[in-house]
């Protein structure tokens, strides 16, 4: 079963275990021509990278990116663009103590249970370093995006715990290990994630990211709805426990006349659709957002049972974020960036470019 | 794009505009030698059926299915099987005045823009009509998971615009039009539902789905995730905004320690992941909760533009649910049993039947 | 299993059995805009009807094609078009006599074996009858190509039995009920198949089928490889044994001097690669031709077992043709068309339209 | 596009170009507890070797298998098994003289239109070197259809050049550097592929390729089955031309009384089949024949363009084969391996482990 690819015009393979010896992906479909070097991952790799700050796991992953296939004199090919990157920080013994026993809430017991045999060493498969591939190729596919439709992708934190943002500031986020949108609340963030991890105890947190520049009429109707393939993109993501579109679970209380995006002639009044109607993009901005849950690794013990079924306490002593959720904000990036590149070719398969349909008045002479 | 087609393994096509002479759908992959015969669908087709009270649309359709083929002598044989409903209820002159506009909130502008041309006839494919196939298939589905592993799927209405239930009880839900798990609260729903209608708007819902007897396993790793597949498929219904699995948004303010469900030799002490961990089954309940936006075809107008570009209020006077949301349970329903079949086969292809794996011994001398 | 699903971009899923109820299929993925109407598809259905002349099976079918759905006023709006055929013409009892037996190489022992069930009339979903579809989805595919690229596909037939053909015209390929491209040899044709039938015996036959005006850079590297995908295409028609790209198995013996196809700046100065090098066209002339085995229903006698185990012999009285190449030819076009405009769609995504790439001179200053 | 993968349930994705830093593939789906090591991929690899006798190009490629991912403690794990291997021998200067122009009969040409843009150095994506790790692959699936259910998958060279087996004897296939089945003949090859060699000319070849021990019942109906993914599959090993199934082209010349497998209580009395009905395996010999066009790349000079069109001649100084159909023989065998396994999880999905089904006697009581 080809699980471990994503996307149908634009499909990333990932591959690799935490703790084997890399992990990689095999990136197929990308169009000729698209400039990139190995460089270019740096940036976006280190904003998810563990070890970023005191606030995340102390695991250090050099993380450098060897382009294996696909690229030519600085230029893509048009064949498969494989990503390699080598492990380089591993400490199986960390993990050694509960290669018999399944964590709480981790996928340590499906894992199990699924193919009856699992890679204890950090999580093996199921670790989120699976997710620096996802990265890696999110930053060809928002390459690419830019350059030829101008679309960006951008995503911030919007809940650590039970603290929500007091504003919205893009030029703050990049400024702080957070990826917090205000400024002026970095600092108690920075007090309860200390004490979170005095505590030995995690948080849950939730992810807003966002697309500017979509073009109207990407996404395809019924199964292949852009809001459809966005989540399961952002369901993918490890801890993901839920995901909304433009105004989410409030709409259940909203009337019509509330929710209904009013249209005049210089365009869309509101956005409580977060710009998809009916599985296809309006030309509006694309939002959604999405909740991570606690990490289930925890310093604190837990009951749980070993192989054998007999009842056992687990402490996890290996280096674990207190909340997974802040570096989820660049994979959320990379997985709507993925999402809409994969879209965008669709579209140009079926409709052709953009703008070269032009939409017919129902009803007039030529229709 | 085979955007119209849904699922791996068992994989389902439908087709059909909500106006046009029919709809249908072919089911390719469900093994043979299955009982099913054309009566089985009117149940659960009934209970999706707009006219199934006053509190849904006036739409009334016989809704009666044909098999086309894949059954000999009352059993599938293997081959695909083909549904076909006659749509014998259409009243397009209701919709004749909005040929030329877009309906604020509704899929009429996206795909004029996608396609250059649209079926204005109630919406065309984008109307829920489509979703009718969905459940003919969803049968399918429930019947050979409950024949084949004992697995059942169950849902109800978990909001109503601000109302919740103030408890559950199974077996009130099939006993109200509102699909509500508490008989005492449903006269006020009536009443609500009443001064809605009379109003003209409409208002969003939230509905519940849960399967009982998953055995562990079930689910692929990272883009095959059980729960990511749910979250395509119950995005993928007409106006659903949000996904949840297990606790959902909840786990963003809560603690590692509150939210990992802890592991007796009994089995799991709670059950906050909603059944998945790591996207595999874990032998507990899957849980999940969509939202459903109001349905954005009012009697009240609204601000929009026509195919010119030009500025005009649009009043929508078809047949409309002020509620789509409450239909949507044996839809949601549909999808999950959809869902979990695929992924019951997938897993069977892989790892073979459930139990036909025994999970080793990490360490132990046969491993 | 999708097995019943072919196609990436145009994806077209076929289902019916030979003497159900009906036939039919969903073309997904077609491009908007394009006129088509249910009184199109005569043409090559007829071509391809059984009853065509007396050379080929007695069976008649009204074949009506009733448009379902994806077309509104004329045009395709780019949701799934289905096509339906009503089977008019069963005679179920022609076959209750096999009911329990297995014909000599029919595929009745096959699905027997696999399924474990079968539908006994007229060899259910294995008969020829499901390649009527493919023609029709062919009508489609065909037009496109015509009007999008200009693109042509024609095939005849190039051997029947021992006969082959002794020059090539193709003005006379349509003119008799052979597909032969040389008018003379038409009645010892009508002789051949005469004796033939009067013995009761059936013979194998080659068609050969070619595209016109493909332009190069059609096709996909390695697995989605043009001639690979013409092979299974055509591999998939009932009773084709081989498939031929070019010279095909004659290049065997040749030499590397003869095989090359010359370049010059007019172009190619010869075709014995078929249009295709490396899996992606030239822009010369695709050309692939392909054997089918002589029909295994047959009026001699054959040993056989029965569903027992038990020795037998079988008899078919039921309507066959004495040699099912013969109207092979346009399903074998339809097979090339739906893979060409597959292919296009395909070339479309992910390099844009035809043209729009413009090649770069190796190590040139832009490079 | 994914047009770099192969297979639906056991899937493989290859990346890597001739002269680029690596080549590599993601097996994904392979199930859990299969005992494999690196140094299980030597035997195949080698055998393909290009420098394996002087009768195969001179490129010396140590071919050395790193396991990174899927596997743990000697067995996978059901993740994705990615294997790599570095390219130790490149001469790109042996490629430099041809960046700009195009070998007749090569995919310099085809893939220059496609891409705008390609990598010269040996072939780039187009080279044969990307069979090696389908080779790899095919070990994998080799192994685990013996392991699981004793199928053997074999193959020989049946002609080269003008040269045809004089008998068949299995035994002798391994102990020459053609694959070739009759000892007597080796020397006469030897005489004949020194001549070529010196010539500069290269020549065609025939390879044949079965399978024992395959049960009834594998692969799917229409367009998925067994000889049409086969058909694909070795289609779309470099320099094919061509594809048979049992009897292949020389079924056109035949009677239905002699191409039928009469079937006796002991089982079918011949195999003109190839031990496929309907697409769907009957339990015999699987067999299949390819043919391989001579290689494009030779010393005698050939008139071409190049990049801007120019008349030049072009002669190939590189490392080739005078017969690259030699060495595709574990190539081929790799490709039905693969299809198989792919097959047998497919059917394994729908219909259940082999022997799971007791086929029904039709009409029977309990049908």
């Amino acid at each position: 079963m080809s699980s471990n690819t994503f996307g149908k015009l634009l499909s990333v393979t990932t591959f690799g275990e935490s703790h084997g010896p890399a992990i990689g992906c095999v990136i197929d479909g990308c169009p000729p021509g698209l400039e990139i070097g190995a460089d270019e991952f740096a940036h976006d790799l280190q904003r998810r990278a563990t070890g970023k700050s005191r606030h995340t796991s102390a695991r250090r992953e050099a993380d450098e990116v060897e382009i294996l296939s696909g690229v030519y004199e600085g230029r893509t090919t048009g064949t498969p663009i494989a990503l390699l990157i080598r492990n380089t920080d591993q400490r199986s013994k960390d993990y050694s103590n509960i290669a018999q026993q399944f964590r709480p809430g981790h996928a340590d017991y499906s894992y199990w249970q699924k193919y009856g045999i699992r890679d204890p060493r950090g999580g093996g498969r199921s670790s989120a370093r699976e997710t620096t591939m996802r990265v890696a190729a999110g930053v060809i596919a928002k390459k690419w995006l830019l350059q030829r439709y101008g679309v960006t992708v951008r995503g911030y934190l919007s809940q650590l715990g039970e603290i929500t943002p007091t504003g919205h500031d893009w030029s703050a986020v990049e400024d702080n290990p957070f990826f917090w949108p205000v400024a002026e609340q970095v600092p108690a963030l920075e007090t309860y994630m200390d004490a979170l991890r005095k505590s030995g105890d995690s948080v849950g947190a939730r992810v807003n990211v966002v697309a500017d520049g979509v073009p109207p009429g990407w996404g395809e109707p019924i199964y292949g709805k852009l809001d459809g393939e966005l989540a399961a993109a952002l369901m993918s993501i490890n801890a993901v426990k839920g995901v909304e579109i433009g105004d989410g679970f409030a709409s259940a209380a909203q009337k019509g006349t509330e929710h209904r995006d009013l249209i005049t002639p210089e365009g869309f009044a509101s956005n409580h659709a977060g710009g998809i109607l009916g599985g296809i993009s309006t030309g509006q901005q694309v939002t959604a957002s999405i909740v991570l849950k606690p990490t289930s690794s925890l310093r604190l013990p837990g009951a749980t049972v070993d192989a054998s079924g007999a009842a056992v306490e687990v402490i996890t002593t290996g280096r674990h974020d207190p909340c997974v959720g802040i570096r989820a904000t660049p994979i959320a990036e990379a997985m709507m960036a993925l999402v809409l590149m994969d879209q965008a070719l669709r579209h140009r398969a079926q409709c052709g470019d953009v703008g070269e349909i032009t939409p017919r008045i129902p009803g007039s002479i030529d229709g």
